[in-house]
């Protein structure tokens, strides 16, 4: 499959490894580079574009690919009632956003970017996930076993708190990992 | 969590590495023991009926359970227009189920018991899972990519076809993997 790509040379900017596994599911060889950026969105922008504006800082922090090379990035966020839950920056605050998540349904954007030197296109994928309730004891059980720091909204949907207390969920699985791997695999397809 | 369970023996009969790799997730210590039976249900049965069937018939397999020991079976079928989707007998028959799933919606039971030498309780999940068109080529190729001959209704949701074929789910992602974690955990927190 993919087979209109077998020239390029792709290249992941993305240092999760939950992003690099699921990539490897549609494409079996790409290269890994990863260009620091601040992840900051002008405040005007609201949900979806944030995921979509940041995918595509993160592409626009490349100005040199060669002329066979095809860059993906990605940015996931959570939000809840137009607040947006990034990565806690310590226990207190995984605490209090996984209590906000708690016995309600939140949205997972996660947007994309796809470039080569003559050609961008982004777009983003959105879950809706609800979660059954969570008690401060397990709030805190999972946060000690899983440590999700580096986690928008504090939790990881392959965890121990995905396993257990995802009640629905309305929209890819692996959107919310971090790919939307449907829409990737049509983009790239048409590309 | 599950302190509850502490003292008990837990066994998972169960040769499926997608169950044994869900059950780890839940509790970190457990056996597998398996006794093969012959799984068939009867006529009059309908679709979770037969799941949850097919688990207490992998259950009451064994007759020697001692006093502290926790047994969990589970049976997972795919049902779509009534019909019951078993695992394809060659790779014929997995182009047609998959082809029967194509730009349509199904439904995956997991049928599950818990059982003690004292006590038995079984339940199911349903989860309905929306497929995006997929051409025979794409069928041909996840067939010989992964091979899914020991799955019910020839798709694994943790593979290529999962991956990106996928449109919607609508319940929990886990049962279609083979293992309604948070039925599972709530029922063994109750135990």
């Amino acid at each position: 499959m993919l087979e209109n790509l077998k020239n390029k040379k792709i290249i992941l900017a993305s240092n999760s490894p939950r992003r690099q596994q699921l990539l490897k599911e549609i494409i079996p060889d790409f290269s890994i580079q990863v260009k620091e950026v601040e992840e900051i969105a002008p405040n005007h922008l609201f949900n979806e574009e944030i995921a979509v504006y940041l995918s595509q800082l993160k592409s626009f922090a490349f100005d040199d690919l060669a002329d066979n090379e095809l860059l993906i990035t990605a940015d996931t966020i959570v939000c809840i009632y137009n607040q947006v839950l990034n990565k806690p920056k310590d226990k207190e605050e995984a605490v209090k956003m996984l209590r906000l998540l708690s016995n309600d349904t939140h949205t997972v954007y996660t947007g994309v970017t796809i470039r080569s030197n003559h050609k961008s296109v982004s777009f983003y994928d959105a879950t809706n996930v609800t979660f059954h309730p969570i008690s401060l004891e397990e709030i805190e059980y999972y946060i000690e076993k899983c440590k999700p720091y580096d986690k928008a909204g504090s939790y990881g949907i392959q965890e121990w708190l995905g396993y257990v207390k995802i009640k629905k969920m309305n929209g890819e699985f692996y959107n919310v990992m971090g790919l939307p791997l449907h829409r990737l695999y049509e983009e790239l397809k048409k590309w």
